[in-house]
């Protein structure tokens, strides 16, 4: 009936409405159960409850069996980690599992079979679950003896799929991949060529003095060809033309050549090519976020105008505030939009809406909240009025910054005198007199401020809120400090006590010091532009975080799959020896004792995700000690972490940069109030608005929705 | 007389055009004398003078006392260098500062005394001159025993004042030093921030085996603060961590957060502030230049206006053909462009021309010109027309690449067979017999080339010049080889006779070999991009690369004379053993040992300009062997090397890459003519001619031009 019709066509508004907002495409099933589903999906408790399972179940390599999850990461000391019983990690899987079983049919079902079948991604994530599941039968049938499980390489993808972001950039990613394959392949030839040149060049002679290079970076065509690209990398430089430019200067002519061509030129050709890529990139994302917005909106305007109660007479459609009204109510959105959005309905004369009005009424959305600090208390006292001028005034501020300044100083002037003392000679009485000083003047700019701002504003502001925490906490802690150990006297020795040593104590406090200096970043002015491009830049950064984790993990579990047992302990031998020691890998060649720290480093990057080790295992790879599959992986590794990744993130950073500066002295006339900014604040005056035609095409190619019109 | 007075403005006519085709400021002395004195000056004669003056002059660096111009580095096995007698380089020196002296006064005068007065680079060239000259007095009077010689430290000076381009090129690096100078401040923060934490961190312990950290990077402030800034050139990556990740993996999140913010961050952002500032910078250099081109010809046009022969009737101002043919015929200028305007001048009916037509007439010379291949020779053999069709024909010039890669790959071969073979085993039967084979089909091909395009056109293609002057190397190799050695036949055994044995002809026809391969390079679309955009960036680039010169001459001079005599061979010492050693920097501690090494490879640097080679330079630091000056000395280095130089090298590559990318469809369509690109023909379509108005207010600012209106 019309009724039910009207229902639909109310929850539909609901739902488009709530897309728009998530910036969520609307290609889904519009019946009344679909949306219902649609709306439980996409509920804060379902997307949680996935969130959940997707960090569960890529945690799980942290305790599942050739894990290196110990506090050393010495294997020589570390206890060995333990060791869940087969069928607890299993079951924790199957879970996982299940949930995704659900999420994947779910999706399936909200986009139709038709959209199905054109989604490669949904295909992708089934495929992906039948491997899992018949690798964990195949698993669970061996009693978690089994040696290779390709279930957890492919556990990233769980991640990848279930954000719009990633997928976006992977693809933009994609795009990119051509060009920077023909730079790659001019450095596989620049390369070979020099490879076959150094070869030619430092042969083997009679003299076996004379060849030092030869024995030691080109003795054969694999060792020629890691010697240079580990000099790609600078890794070995200038080590490796050493022995050639001892013998003659001129050989370094080679080498020079060699560096500027590879590193100066094609790796920064790399970056350009990459930035030249990426230059639109930020901006035809939020220009596709603001199309999904405007779409949405209109979707729910189409709907509502085909509810009964309209009158169909006039020629436009259009929509009745009260039908708008009750769509509102029961939208899930921020209730400040919500608010503004229902304050000028209702102050609208009007009882129609054309589809202008309407999308002008959702607006608001893209508006940036204006923050409105609270106002300060009024003090009837002519004293107290003079305090609140007093303290409140940005001098007193800005005296705060001296004093924390003064006890930096103070600080690192014991540091400096107590550098070479003995544990048993330090007396603590001088730094923890001072500090209980400065400290207790800290509490006293807190207090001072607060009674200058009143709670509420002084807690609107975020760098008072980072100062005043820091302040409660080094209270707590001098007062912890004080009634365990007593109040600073001379001699007031660092003793092991209790939980932690007044040593300990005092250090974290001086720490927390330190980082509550922080807060003179807000008043210098550069600094500030820096910070905030830095923030923003972490915002637009997240999904090629996402990807970088994604990268990271399924090389991590690929390393200790191929290096698993590896790293073991050779009893007695000291690998750095008591001697101060500059380099563990260190040329006193003993092999045992090399392959222990290449493998060593090898697991441990591995299991921990550190980009930067690479320059020193290929430097351990450079001492040829390590097995061919290690140098393939390693140089895959390299080549994605360190030179497709930097690149992608300098390519960005070079965007948001000169977005920012550019629009710098435009700020400036601004400053006074604060923005929430968000990505596509930043480039609103840049973003074309979707015509008419545009929404109405794509409305018409709509799966399930069918127009009335 | 009147006759006089056409005269000068003819010869003033002249001058300005030589100006506008030099792209030179036309604000010098306009009478006749200073005219002649100033086409003198700027003679090719007198230009090239100067030039060797300056050549020679910062060449002296290498024959003066402490120099170490020597075939080998190593001090144990080099002989004492050649020390020239007291007065040898004095007495060159004394030349070129005459010479200098000359050019001062020469540009002084013209210029006139009140512009003199506001140019800063003319003073201070007379004060580096008059410096110069007190300290060779000084050090004659010491008969060269003196220690400091200033006046080595100010010679690049020499260099910089005599481009124009460098010094528009250091005026805007200038324009960039605050924001560069505001990240610097940041990194700086950053430093010395994490220096603190990291001596809180990692304190001394009362467990001698617990403080492995301590002991070795963080034992007092200045350690702790290289240990960090060594970190940030990521020399000593992940050395520094190892010992604390030890203890504790959790310790790695430090140095994660200190390489993220500082390397990532604050390192990159640098790069993006340098891209920014010189955005423009290539486009508003071009800009001026032709401002500058517009503004000579305009005052040609002006002053021959003014003679006498002209009627002064008309309101506008115009000059006659006959005198702009008289002024052309004494211009000195490119033929092609001086024939192109004479014809056009020559086709004119009307005999008067005003501002704008004689400004379109020297247009002619922005254009480029259209390189002409000659043409084939017209065989009248049918047989002749097939073969030249035939080896005329792309397909030829493939097959001719495919047989390159055969050779290659047959070197590549054979190297690798020989890899490990000892030298009395060799036999170069094989590779000389298919060298031989192969060699003849580049004859062959080069022949059949000639045969089929005529020798000038085939000389026209810079590939085929390439190509075929390796080719008459390579047989004269060949020929002279045989000559020598005989035939290749089995047991054609490498033996050391004459000037190069067998072996070495064998290995240079080789590395010819490989080095003619790069002839492949224009025949694939995306690496002639690349070539060309490096090509485009070397002559952009020689105004920063005059300026590294500058700065890495001035660094040199100032090591050699902080460092002199610290190198001393130390009898038995051997410093890497006979045993293969993967490092010269080794752990092995001795000091003795290290210092030497350091300084070695400090006067190697000093003497031999390589800047790579700061990472092993700091890595020296990191283990505190050499003063405290030597370590200001290179991290004032690396700053200006690696992280400035290297930055705007970037910051120009881009520029230039995402110019010739836009470009890159317009270019497709016209590849069949070649055009001899310039800078300012990649900007054609972007600048933005002067107008009539700044043109001629900038004439009438003119210093010694009074125009008659």
């Amino acid at each position: 009936g019309a009724g039910a019709d009207n229902d639909l066509y109310i929850n539909q508004a609901i739902v488009f409405i709530e897309d728009a907002i998530q910036y969520r495409s609307i290609n889904h099933r519009v019946d009344s159960k679909s949306l219902w589903l649609y709306r439980w999906y996409y509920s804060r408790t379902c997307q949680w409850i996935l969130s959940l399972t997707i960090t569960v179940i890529l945690a799980l390599a942290f305790i599942e069996e050739p894990s290196s999850l110990t506090v050393t990461s010495d294997v020589r000391y570390r206890l060995p980690a333990w060791n869940p019983p087969c069928g607890l990690t299993e079951s924790i899987e199957l879970l996982c599992f299940l949930v995704f079983v659900v999420d994947v049919s779910v999706k399936s079902y909200l986009i139709g079979w038709k959209e199905f079948w054109k989604n490669k991604w949904l295909m992708a994530y089934i495929l992906t679950l039948i491997v899992s599941l018949t690798d964990w039968i195949v698993s669970l049938s061996f009693f978690c003896k089994e040696s290779v499980r390709i279930r957890r390489i492919l556990r990233p993808f769980f991640l990848l799929q279930n954000s719009s972001m990633m997928k976006k950039t992977l693809k933009s990613i994609n795009s990119t991949l051509p060009e920077m394959a023909s730079v790659v392949l001019l450095l596989a030839v620049h390369l070979s060529l020099f490879t076959m040149f150094a070869m030619l060049l430092f042969a083997r002679t009679k003299d076996n003095q004379q060849d030092k290079e030869w024995v030691v970076y080109f003795r054969n065509l694999p060792d020629s060809l890691t010697s240079l690209l580990v000099l790609l990398t600078t890794a070995n430089n200038p080590d490796v033309m050493i022995p050639a430019y001892s013998k003659n200067r001129a050989y370094s002519i080679f080498f020079i050549l060699f560096t500027v061509l590879g590193n100066l030129f094609l790796m920064n050709l790399l970056t350009a090519i990459i930035y030249n890529q990426f230059r639109g990139y930020l901006l035809k994302s939020v220009q596709s976020s603001l199309f999904r917005r405007r779409l949405g909106i209109r979707a729910a305007f189409e709907v509502l105008s085909s509810l009964k109660e309209t009158p169909a007479s006039a020629q436009q459609s259009c929509v009745s505030v009260g039908a708008l009204l009750q769509v509102l109510q029961k939208t899930e959105m921020d209730s400040r939009c919500k608010q503004a959005i229902m304050r000028s309905l209702k102050m609208r004369s009007c009882d129609q809406l054309s589809a202008a009005q309407f999308q002008k009424l959702f607006e608001e959305l893209d508006k940036d909240a204006i923050k409105q600090h609270p106002p300060s208390p009024e003090y009837q006292s002519h004293f107290m009025q003079k305090m609140q001028f007093a303290f409140g005034h940005p001098y007193f501020g800005y005296l705060g910054n001296v004093v924390a300044l003064a006890n930096i100083i103070s600080i690192c002037v014991v540091l400096v005198m107590d550098a070479d003392k003995q544990p048993s000679e330090r007396d603590d009485f001088f730094l923890g007199a001072i500090n209980c000083f400065f400290i207790l003047y800290y509490l006293l700019e807190m207090l001072l401020k607060i009674l200058a701002m009143g709670l509420r504003r002084y807690l609107s502001y975020p760098s008072n809120r980072f100062d005043g925490l820091l302040t409660v906490i080094l209270l707590i802690l001098e007062i912890a400090t004080f009634s365990v150990y007593g109040f600073p006297h001379p001699g007031w020795r660092p003793e092991f006590m209790g939980l932690l040593s007044l040593w300990d104590m005092v250090r974290l406090v001086n720490m927390l010091i330190v980082f509550r200096f922080l807060r003179i970043i807000p008043n210098m002015k550069f600094m500030a532009l820096v910070v905030t491009t830095l923030l923003d830049l972490v915002k637009n950064l997240r999904a090629f975080a996402g990807i970088l984790v994604v990268v990271f993990y399924a090389f991590a579990i690929t390393g200790i799959m191929l290096f698993k047992g590896a790293v073991v302990p050779l009893g007695n031998t000291r690998y750095v020896g008591n001697k101060p020691s500059a380099s563990v890998f260190s040329l006193w060649v003993n092999n045992f004792f090399i392959i222990f720290q290449g493998k060593k480093v090898i697991s441990w990057c591995s299991a921990h995700f550190q980009a930067e080790v690479i320059y020193c295992l290929l430097y351990v790879l450079s001492v040829h000690l390590i097995c061919r599959w290690a140098k393939i992986y390693f140089v895959a590794w390299w080549l994605i972490s360190s030179v497709i990744w930097v690149n992608l993130f300098v390519a960005l950073l070079l965007e948001n940069f000169i977005h920012k500066w550019d629009r710098r002295c435009q700020r400036e006339s601004l400053s006074d109030i604060e923005y929430q900014r968000t990505v596509e604040l930043m480039f609103r005056d840049v973003l074309e608005e979707p015509t008419e035609e545009e929404l109405m095409e794509k409305l018409h190619q709509h799966p399930h929705l069918q127009l009335c019109r």
